[in-house]
């Protein structure tokens, strides 16, 4: 079995590389579907899942905090229980045995002992406004000082629940086989050689067992 | 005309790489040869001429400071010169106007007006450790905690000089296009993909162009 994850900053162009490197090798994509399939099995919308795990205790309790006694370590538990949740799911997709690409979800560290090939992808600020613009709804658009501020807001959730699961840093290069910054490319462009990087590293780890 | 750049780790395997995407895409390589040609026109040894640019002033300046009333500006000149004359020799390098790759030296940052394509190479500290034992002569062997006091002195080196040249930070994600971790990986396997990786970004920099 083959997998890559792919970790991203927000903005990044991620997600699309994940999804072109699957088509390309022909692996199953998992990205949001994670989300789907906890909320189904939970009875929980989709959104809240998704906000819940994206903001995991940073903001929810200082919230509920002010208006209660509870601890913050019971506050913690229903977006804990997300989490797990979360590495149930992706382990499961991992017991399933097939070839794939999983974006984001810190499926490099719950996956580690399958050794999967971990890629980073990052970009430079402007890089990434100009994405997300691209992206976002008409009736959604920010400008470009209140842009920047979301990417690096998400981007330190996303640090600090890796913080929470794992020894190395988030997007440092101790963390990752690879780390590929998308500034200058178009995404398509990018795809074949970094499928083909990935490749190579499954290939030589099978000759070499040969 | 396309340079591609790599800054490495002490012991990761960036020189063996370099030298191997060279003879991949038919380029011309430095490394070394930019010392020889420093050493040469200046009439100096090229052992010193290393010694001093590796060492630039932190580890020269305190031993000549404690004998003398010189202020440590006029102590790094001689430095500085070696700087500017490696400086001077990249700059030709890149004004020959032929495909070359270029190890070590900042050319990443030297060059940067002719926009390079920049690749990082890593690898964990054992796997270093192991590469920097297999290549040092019988006479000259550390053992392992020598060695990774050698590797750290020599990267905590390079980062400095780096920091001198440049804003961002040597090994850091948003210096670079591709980060790559050599642990694990045959330099022999890993040449080709990375190869392809740079030749489709200047592929795909001249097709837009046309």
């Amino acid at each position: 079995m083959r997998i890559i994850t792919i970790s991203r900053e927000f903005g990044s162009g991620g997600r699309e590389l994940g999804k072109r490197i699957a088509d390309i090798l022909g692996y199953d994509y998992y990205d949001r579907e994670i989300i789907t399939a906890i909320a189904e099995k939970n009875g929980y919308e989709e959104n809240y899942v998704e906000y819940a795990l994206n903001n995991h205790q940073w903001q929810t309790i200082p919230l509920t905090f002010r208006h209660s006694f509870i601890t913050p370590m019971i506050i913690q538990a229903p977006q804990t229980n997300l989490l797990l949740e979360q590495k149930r799911v992706i382990e499961e997709i991992a017991r399933a045995g097939k070839n794939c690409v999983i974006v984001g979800r810190n499926a490099d560290v719950l996956l580690q002992e399958e050794n999967p090939f971990n890629i980073f992808v990052c970009a430079d600020m402007d890089t990434k406004i100009a994405r997300c613009k691209e992206r976002a709804d008409e009736n959604e658009q920010l400008n470009d000082k209140e842009m920047k501020r979301q990417i690096m807001r998400i981007d330190k959730n996303r640090s600090k629940v890796r913080y929470m699961l794992a020894d190395g840093s988030w997007g440092d290069r101790k963390s990752y086989h690879l780390i590929v910054n998308t500034t200058g490319w178009k995404i398509e462009d990018l795809a074949k050689p970094v499928a083909d990087l990935a490749d190579a590293w499954y290939n030589a780890k099978e000759n070499s067992k040969e």
